[in-house]
Parts: C-alpha cells; structure tokens; sequence
C-alpha cells in the first residue's frame, strides 16, 4: 500500500510531540503541558450561556444537517459581529461557517494552491499553513518577523517575496506562536503590498479579541481595493475549543473573490454540512456582548506578564512581551543546543516532564532555536515548569 | 484569482440542486424535498438518549480538543459496536472518530490517491467518491451494477475493472443510491479479487443497520487476507446527521494497513480534533441497544414498499425494490428526456416543485436517465409526490 506523498508534507509539530508526552505518561510521569492552546485544559471553561446554547440546539432537535453553504441567521450574525468589533462591512453570505478554522484553511489552500505556486506567509507560521502549501504542491516562502521589535514583520521582505507564482499572504494577528500584535500602520503596508501585485491576504485573525494592552485592528477593514479571506472561529475567543466551529468572510473590492467562495461552497458542499448545534451556538457566540472576557484577559494578562519576567530570568532563555492571543515563543541560546530545538523539547520532556513544542514545527527557517510555549496554566503550574525549565538550562551549560 | 481545477471534479449534485430549488422557494412554492438523505427533515428525530449525551457532555464541561486520533473509550466503544453487530474483530486503536464520514473518505482519497491512480467503485455511485477521486486527479472506474437484479454488482465487470493502478475497491451496502443490499456470497467473491490483486476495500456500511427483510453482512468481516477501511457514523442509523460524528476502522491480515491509518492520523492531527461532545454522543450511540430502530424500521419499510408499488405504476417511470438505505434509484422511460435526466429533474421541480436529483450526479455511465428518491417522508408526503410525478410524466409523453 504505498501513500501518496503529499501526505509527507501533512506535518503537526504541536500534535506530534504529544505522541511522546503519551510515552512518559505510560512511565507513570505527571507531565506539565505548556503545548497546546487549549483553554479548557487548564481552568479556563467556556462560558455557560454557550454551552447552553449547544445543549439547547440539540435538546430542541436542530440535529439536521445545515445549509452547506451555512445557515443563514447564522451568517448574518457573524457579519453583524465583524462589523462591529471589527469594522469590516460585507453580507452576511459572504460568510461560511466552517469545521473549525483547520477546515476553512483547507478549502482555501485547495482553491488557490498548485504546483509552481507559492504561498507567502510569517516566519514563524503557524503550521498549518505550512502544511496545507506542501500538501497542494506548492511552496512556502516566509516572510521574516523581526524577534528583536517583538516579531513584527519585515516590509521589505515580504515585498521582496511576493512573485507572479503567489497565490496568497499570510497575516496572523494576533500571532501565533509569538504573541505579537501588529500595528495599524504595519497593516496598511501590507495592504499596499497586496494591492500592488493583486494578491488575496488570508488574515487569520482567530484570536482578535485576545489582546492585553494595545488596539486589534483588522487587515481587512485596512482596504477597499484588496481582496480578503477573514478566518475566525469558536475555539479561541470563545473557549470552545473542541466544538470544531469557525468561520471564514470573503471580501473584495468586486464579484472577483466570489470565485474563490464558489470554490470554497463546491467543497463545503461535498462534506454535506458543519455541526449544526454548534453553528447555532456560534450565533449565540456571535451575538453575545464579551463581558466573560473580563474575567479572563486580566487572569490570562496576568500569566503573560509573568511569563515573560521568569522566562528572561533564565540563564539560556530569552523572550519578547506578548501583547495578545495565547503564546510566546522563547529564544534557546544554550550553545550545547544549537540548531537542535527539537532535541531541546524532546529532552525537556523526558528529564523534566515539561513538555513545549520545538520552534522549528513552527518553520525552520525563523523558528530554529526557539520552542513555543502556552501560558494558559495557572500562575502556579507556570511557575513551577519555568523552575524545572531553568534547573534544565542550568544542567545544560 | 485562479481556481485551481481540482475543484472542478468537486461536484455534488444531491447539494448543488438545492440552489435550483431555492429559486423555486423564492417565488412562493412549496418544494417536496426527496432529494436529501436527512431523515431529521421529515418526521424521524435523533433518539432523545442521543440527544441528552450530547447536551451532558457539553454541560458537563467537555469542550475541549480532544486527542487527534480519537477518545479512547469512544474508540473502544465503536470496536465493541463493530464486533458485535458486525462481526469484525479488532482493537480499538485501529477506529479513528472523523467529522462525518465525508471527513474519514477524505483522508483515505488524499492518502492513497494521485495522478495516474484509478478507484474502482459501484456505477451509479456516492457523488463524493467520484468527486474525492478527480479531486486528487485519479480517475474513478464505475464497474456495473445490474439494476434487472436488484442493483447487484456484476462481478466480472468489478474483476475487469482493477488493474495495476488501482488504489482500493469502494462497496456501498447497504446502497446509496439503489437500496440495494448485497448477499454474502456476492461479497466474498469481491474480497477475493481484492486479496488476488492486492488492493484495499473501502467498505461504506454508514447504513449498515437500516435493513428491511434480509440480512446485512460486512464484507469486511469475510477475510483476513484483505485490507480493509470500514466506514460509519451517526448520520443514518442513529439519526444525527447535523452532528457531524463518523469513524473508520482499519483491517488487514499484518501491519501494512497501519501505513494508511498513520497518513490519516497525519491529516487528523492537522485539524487538531472532532467535536468532542459529538465524539462522547457517538459513544453512547455505540453503546446503544439501538431499540429505537423497532419504531423507524418498519415505518421505513412501509414507505419504500409503498414508494416501490406506487413508483411502478407510473408510466414511463419504472424502479426495483429497496431492501435497506432510505433511496431509491427509478429509471426514466419517457423518450423525451431520454440522455436528458438533469432536465427532467429541473423540469419536475420547476412544473411540479418534487425536488429529486438527476441520476447523472452518480455517476454519467450507469446513473444517466434516472433519478434518485429518499423514501424518508411521511406516506402522505410520499403520495402527493408521486400524484405530481405521475402527473408530469402524462404531460410528457
């Protein structure tokens, strides 16, 4: 039986390291997961009026299969929500709710990628979309983000990486896996540089209201003349992770993206339906009024200013501030380490039961001698897996 | 913005006929939907055990990812299922939970298939298979099912049709679109010629306990020299179609069948996770003495008796039994639209509002001039659909 080798290119850091975590599990070793951006995996819980919303979706027997193309009091709430902390003004149908954001990103990367194409994208990335180029034949070209200004991107080199073979560019902000946050003005340059060379941006703006101290601006509110793909969803900003509810818009400065939706719809067709309970909870997500993220942006405030103090306190670590979503994305400057991030994750877990995911999962170009960390955990948890983090730097010198 | 053309070999016409019928609801008609396998449209509903799992797990705080590969116990809980009632033995690492089955027929296409690679799979067939085929530019084969027999597959045509490219072998049984079910004999003979050329099954059992008058039989319990990828889920038999929950089993007689289990676990691991309250439903579902199924067989075996009278006493209209599914497959006899079934299914929903989908959406080769029907609507539904084909047919001699 042989595989065909797109699947080769099918690669999950995040998902794969847990494969070995299970391994010191079974060696009776309580591991400290500073993995995965889950929040409900550590005390952070969706809201009870969503979880509600789902049981009484389902108790009130909306358990049919949905509109594919997504049912439509569903979609006009996502385009009221995006025009309101967002300011971005398109129809409700130009919005299809998806399996989680994974899935919108699949259809996306199925439409526009092939052979000879190229995908520009951050460097570090978020892997999936490393994966999905490789899996549709084409190639990622990253653009550099500037660790010492806090992984802001690099004008230059994202204007330098865009060819006649790009198919897209990649904006994530707020950032996975550096938590950085961009500025309007940074945007805007990016905008120009999409409407320069006629490119679509795919702005992945999954954790947009995850910010601590500084305004979310929207790419795609940015510009008229661009065309957008806006990916959102449930597991983030909502703390519903394993829902498997997203979102993607499809905006454009005429009927020009409409291709790409239709494209998205044949696909979104053959799958039948997303989860119907769900997408009616994502209507209630969608209309809500966000007062539960009171609670929780200062405790996960909180837990990033910590991080980022302890981590820089550590002989071999060094970190930038994180300034939104869920992560930061620590430097390995231990010498014995060098170029052997995943050896330094790998090791980390077996000797100290911490386990992070290696930064080159991430890229290997701009992730190499990094590792990604969560700082989801309580302050406890994180504290104690930085001690165990900074007796293994010190034994590694 | 180009499309790449593998999304054309994306179509689904069960789904794309849907917007024609909008249309229709536009200007004020009311359509008779018998084009949809969504038993949650008409008057059957998610058993209400089913239902309160999913709203408990969600309650209950389970609403995080869960593990790429699957919950364990749920995995356990589908083998248990699957040995019982099917009769096939293995262990519950080999079952993976998927987002559908759509999701799990991905993984295995986009594993095993590429250029210059063929599926041999039923004539008429499921859309997707076709669709999923074309999709990662193989080419789909459509051996022979005989309609004079009930839709039976023709052997020899099946043995004709696989050759050295051939990636797997598709059996639909029960049948979507026939109704057919097939003997054991019949499916002995066809894991033979799998195990003498050496090319998986895939085995689309997502119907496997919706049967009338004979017994269902799993091909994949019928050897041990074969490779086999077995396909379920709670879409038909446990009437949560908008849950989006199925799994696959992967069977063979030594380890190589775990080559394709891990490739899918790659494109698993990729979307992070299945909606996990769905995944605790589906083990209930499993668990299930399924004794809700004493009240909706016989309600659905009365209407495909009735559909099977009623449809063959219709001029120009002719159909053979249905002994399991919730479809029908009648031939279209009118000379008029003879090579013409899209036409006559656009003509019957414009003149009549009956919505069908043209038998050409099966498959060209053996689908051409037939139409399929879900038997699923209440008997009344069910007549005043037929009176108005009947009537249309008249108007078309």
């Amino acid at each position: 039986m042989d595989i065909n080798k797109r699947i080769d290119g099918m690669t999950y850091a995040i998902r794969e390291i847990v494969v070995n975590a299970r391994e010191v599990e079974k060696e009776g070793h309580d591991v400290l997961k500073l993995n995965i951006g889950d929040p409900n995996k550590y005390d952070f819980d969706t809201p009870d009026f969503l979880k509600q919303a789902l049981a009484d979706a389902a108790l009130g027997g909306n358990n049919y299969y949905g509109d594919s193309e997504g049912i439509p009091a569903v979609c006009e709430a996502i385009a009221n929500r995006e025009k309101k902390y967002k300011n971005i003004d398109i129809a409700p149908e130009q919005y299809l709710p998806t399996s989680g954001a994974s899935e919108g990103m699949n259809m996306v990367f199925a439409s526009l990628v092939g052979s000879g194409d190229n995908v520009v994208m951050p460097g570090p990335s978020y892997p999936l979309y490393i994966s999905l180029t490789n899996f549709y034949g084409g190639s990622p070209r990253e653009y550099r983000t500037i660790e010492e200004e806090g992984w802001q991107p690099d004008i230059d080199d994202i204007r330098s990486k865009v060819n006649e073979n790009t198919k897209a560019i990649v904006v994530i902000n707020p950032n996975n896996p550096t938590g950085a946050l961009y500025p309007e003005k940074l945007l805007k340059e990016i905008t120009d540089i999409a409407a320069e060379n006629d490119v679509p941006i795919i702005c992945d703006e999954i954790y947009d209201l995850i910010v601590f101290d500084k305004k979310f601006v929207s790419t795609a509110s940015l510009a008229d003349d661009v065309n957008f793909i806006v990916i959102g969803g449930l597991s983030k900003v909502y703390f519903a992770p394993g829902w498997r509810i997203g979102y993607m818009g499809f905006k454009g400065p005429d009927d020009e993206i409409n291709k790409l939706k239709e494209a998205c719809y044949k696909m979104a067709r053959g799958r039948l339906s997303t989860n119907t309970p769900a997408q009616l909870a994502l209507k209630t997500a969608m209309e809500s009024d966000h007062s539960y993220l009171n609670d929780y942006l200062p405790k996960l405030k909180e837990r990033a200013k910590f991080s980022f103090k302890r981590l820089n306190e550590i002989e071999g670590i060094s970190v930038t501030e994180a300034h939104g979503a869920m992560y930061m994305f620590p430097k390995i400057e231990l010498e014995s380490y060098k170029g052997r991030d995943k050896q330094f994750v790998l090791d980390l877990l077996k000797e100290k039961h911490v386990l992070t995911v290696q930064g080159s999962g991430f890229g290997e170009q701009y992730g190499g001698d990094h590792f990604r960390i969560v700082f989801l955990p309580p302050m406890e948890t994180l504290a104690n897996a930085f001690d165990k983090l900074e007796d293994f730097c010190k034994s590694k010198k």
